[in-house]
């Protein structure tokens, strides 16, 4: 099974469906035979990563290295998360790997400059736990990046509402809630806006496609960064 | 891995995750934990299904099986199938089962009667390989029902070419295709035409969206099915 990517998914299952779409729309091909193969594990049971980050529930890390030691078993060629907080524990995956293990937040970070090869202020829109973990802020002010983020009350009365209201399928009402998150970023001088969680995009469809070039969606990124991946000579993984 | 569905898909790979889209929709759960967690076998290297049935290209039962073993040895607790064509191998494919297979047919026919509690002309839209096997037209006639089908040349210059679009990610180009092969199929009389083919309905989005009761869906019938099946207890599933 080394042509198939192994896909660590179902946080949440929505965000994943929405990943594997993105996947096929990304991928230079026009017939079934030309896309890359795909090994889903989706346990959506795996505990919320934000709650483990602030320390008011389970730590997902068993689910997690459960997940990439059957993709690694079942023999896939590479892994993706297509899940930002769970990159918290990226160390001990990659660790737990035979196979290399995509970083969605590198891949993110990447078509920052794809978006506005000038740009010097990123916002982040994000969960709480991804926010805490600085894993955003970091990789971007390594890069030279300034980083903006919601407020600590943006955070608890927009963006993890927001979050919140996709993950139960409330889409419409999620787009009012990240409109206001987006402008007030926007506002402070972000010239780009990372949605570096990959429920966002999900809540956030009206004004990606109004103004394509001010966000990054991070699942997107990830696609993008596996379809050239997959486009290349796997020689060594 | 019991409590896993297992999704033999990749066939095609938009259609595969479109269903695992309208499985999350039409799951009653409000955060990612209460989902059913999903492993999806996709090898969109699979031998297309119509050109097998047809004589004009080899069979796909070898990976068909393959994925089914696959996903048995695994431990899921039911297998199903987002592709209306593969099922005609699902004999085959069942006896290779020690799990339940969900047959997509007999959940889209069943929806029928909920979209319209006294149809008796169904229309049908499909691969010509679902076609050529009369798998809806012999289930629907068992039933009652009497079944309308695109005609050869309906077949030739509006179906096929319509799903190939779906398939290269044409999609406007499709809707357009797939309006016109609906109506014709209205203008005979059709009360109810089912999307027997899991591509169709992301060539017939805007027509969906217009006209709900006219058109049953086979990947949402699918979805209904199963969490149905998994919202129940699963003695001896």
């Amino acid at each position: 099974m080394k042509n198939f990517l192994g896909v660590l998914g179902g946080m949440g299952p929505l965000a994943t469906a929405d990943f594997l779409a993105k996947l096929v729309h990304n991928t230079p091909a026009s017939i079934d035979q030309e896309h890359v193969p795909v090994l889903l594990y989706g346990d959506c049971t795996t505990p919320d990563r934000t709650a483990a980050v602030t320390g008011t529930g389970p730590s997902p890390i068993d689910k997690l290295l459960a997940g990439v030691r059957f993709l690694n078993e079942a023999g896939v060629g590479a892994i993706c998360i297509p899940c930002n907080s769970s990159h918290c524990w990226y160390d001990e995956m990659a660790a737990a790997s035979g196979v290399r293990l995509f970083h969605i937040v590198k891949a993110s970070v990447e078509q920052v400059r794809v978006k506005k090869t000038d740009a010097r202020l990123v916002g982040v829109l994000s969960t709480y736990g991804t926010h805490q973990m600085g894993i955003y802020r970091n990789t971007l002010n390594d890069m030279g990046f300034e980083v903006l983020s919601p407020s600590e009350e943006e955070f608890s009365t927009l963006v993890s509402p927001g979050i919140a209201l996709i993950k139960a399928n409330r889409l419409p009402e999620a787009e009012q809630v990240f409109a206001k998150a987006a402008s007030l970023l926007v506002g402070r001088g972000a010239e780009v806006i990372i949605l570096g969680c990959t429920e966002i995009p999900l809540g956030m469809r009206e004004q990606c496609k109004a103004n394509p070039s001010l966000f990054v969606d991070s699942s997107e990124a990830l696609a993008l960064s596996i379809t050239e991946f997959f486009g290349r000579p796997q020689a060594g993984h």
